[in-house]
């Protein structure tokens, strides 16, 4: 599969009618094997699921989880000079140098679990536009970072972890999840990096003047990730929308990543049907847009970190999820006596 | 360390006052590395917690988390006789078989995690007394499997995963929980393999009966473990005792682990702060008894196998904590400005 880089919203939207549904054959294949493994029916729970999404979005049975990515991409926000972030904007750029030398809590991640990690650095010396003036992309820009993010995938890769770093991103995710979802600012924002107070409240105006300076219109998802959202939040969608053409599972991290994945749940809900959200932030607006969504994270651990750190740590309950589908014995090799039996 | 075996109960309770508390200097050294590390404080949420915890009980800083040991226990019980589970008691040694061809869900976890892992089968041709006619074992009987699940625990694990097996042990753990915490039998009855309307309604009876045949003293939790366990509870619970002796931390598994480890709870509450459950199980008691202990599962997976499958699962959250904390690059180092800065 090749991914030609789309130059404009109407070339993406032209994708989306012909982008793959899940395998129900590979899936079946997988509810026979699951039957007959030496267990009763149904206890391995939530790892049975995991094992038949796979095989529905892999597009095959058995599933593999032999080449997990984490992807990591970082972009820099105008929005950050109004102050609503507890670190200063030059973090980001220091912080791709830590993800580069191995010190960052995701490359800890990465090394335990054998994932690939890629970091991809967007632009970071040119912030986008603060969206309190006006849009913070525009679509020109927004399309760029969007094809920069389907190069992220490629073929034979069995699952792809997605996250960011950007100082001032939740401001932007919050203005984006404001605009798909509505309600009232104050349910999207929070405490982010860590701020509280007068910080916070200051985050929320700022939110709402980006939805008071750009009237996004109903019904366009991409135009409200252009105006709102940031660089790195665009590539996410677009890796999002190339996994799905190219038939590769992918794991959503916290809030910044499952908002920017958001946009496409807002142009068509079922085009989020191959991912999995692998973590509930501790960010409190992340479990309502999980909720908004109709996914249940995989983990919930309390984190609030990025970088992709939820989702790659969901990895392992994917690995456990194929290690046993293909891995156990059936009733009849172990001579096990059956349910009732 | 070496743990003699203990041949009463009188001698079990005499080991309690000699048992080691948690190491407060371990701790404060890793509070003090945590708080330098390239992230916002707090922002590896539970993973902060699991470290800060690690320390506390394997008394060391670094924690380290390089020999995992998963130990499941096999019991029979009387009991099984009553109907109260989806599948026959032979099933119980044709699992041990399983185990040890190595087929079973366990088996494929094990391997994934890179863990070790040891089965215990315990006079499964000699099922305990059905405890509705009586107690399911005497003091002897009980201390016995107990000081055999001590044996479980030996010097340089650096995490214990306890698990069990055995057909109609989660009637045993009802029962047990019942006379432990009080309340309805039915309260701590559930499903276990897949029993439903008749067959949960004689689950239910069955536990009421070994309450009335079994007159537990309160303050006797030892008493009612003789009474309801069986050898693999036993053992559990022994083998608890003898990780805290040994200062290896422990994850606990599911309804009937949790159950084991919960007699220590009831006769002293800190007899269980070295130990953490791993996964809560989609046993509906298992949660009740969860808060029960003031203890929240690491992980929610919708799991109900037992096999010490959700404990050993859990070691995931312990190596990536253990992973960041002893591996990521402190601000100094990284040269990553820090908060407000």
């Amino acid at each position: 599969m090749t991914v030609r880089p789309a130059a404009s919203f109407a070339e993406i939207r032209a994708l989306l009618p012909a982008l793959p549904g899940p395998d129900r054959y590979a899936e079946s294949k997988a509810a026979e094997r699951e039957a007959q493994l030496t267990k009763p029916p149904g206890a391995l729970g939530r790892l049975e699921v995991l094992t038949s999404w796979l095989c529905a979005w892999q597009g095959r049975h058995p599933p593999k989880l032999d080449r997990p990515r984490v992807a990591v991409f970082a972009g820099n926000h105008g929005v950050a000079a109004r102050g609503v972030s507890a670190y200063p904007a030059a973090v980001t750029a220091q912080m791709v140098q830590n993800f580069i030398a191995g010190g960052a809590a995701i490359n800890q991640l990465c090394r335990a679990l054998d994932a690939e990690l890629r970091v991809y650095e967007m632009n970071l010396e040119r912030p986008t536009a603060d969206f309190t003036l006006g849009p913070a992309m525009d679509e020109a820009e927004c399309v760029h970072a969007m094809a920069y993010g389907m190069m992220a995938v490629e073929p034979g890769l069995d699952i792809l972890c997605l996250g960011e770093m950007g100082i001032a991103n939740t401001t932007s995710a919050a203005a984006l999840c404001h605009a798909l979802f509505g309600g009232r600012a104050a349910d999207w924002v929070g405490p982010g990096t860590g701020v509280a107070g007068d910080g916070l409240r200051r985050k929320i105006d700022v939110v709402e003047a980006g939805a008071a300076h750009n009237r996004v219109a109903a019904g366009d998802p991409l135009g409200a990730l252009a105006a709102l959202g940031g660089r790195e939040l665009a590539a996410i969608t677009g890796a999002v929308l190339a996994a799905r053409m190219g038939r590769v599972p992918v794991l959503l991290d916290g809030y910044t990543c499952t908002a920017a994945a958001s946009v496409l749940h807002a142009l068509r809900p079922d085009l989020l049907d191959h991912c999995q959200v692998g973590h509930c932030s501790a960010e409190p607006a992340h479990a309502r847009l999980c909720e908004r969504l109709g996914k249940r994270p995989i983990l919930s651990l309390d984190m609030r970190l990025g970088e992709g750190t939820g989702a790659a740590l969901a990895v392992v309950a994917l690995k456990g999820a194929v290690a046993c589908h293909t891995g156990m014995a059936t009733f009849a090799e172990a001579g096990v006596s059956g349910k009732d039996g």
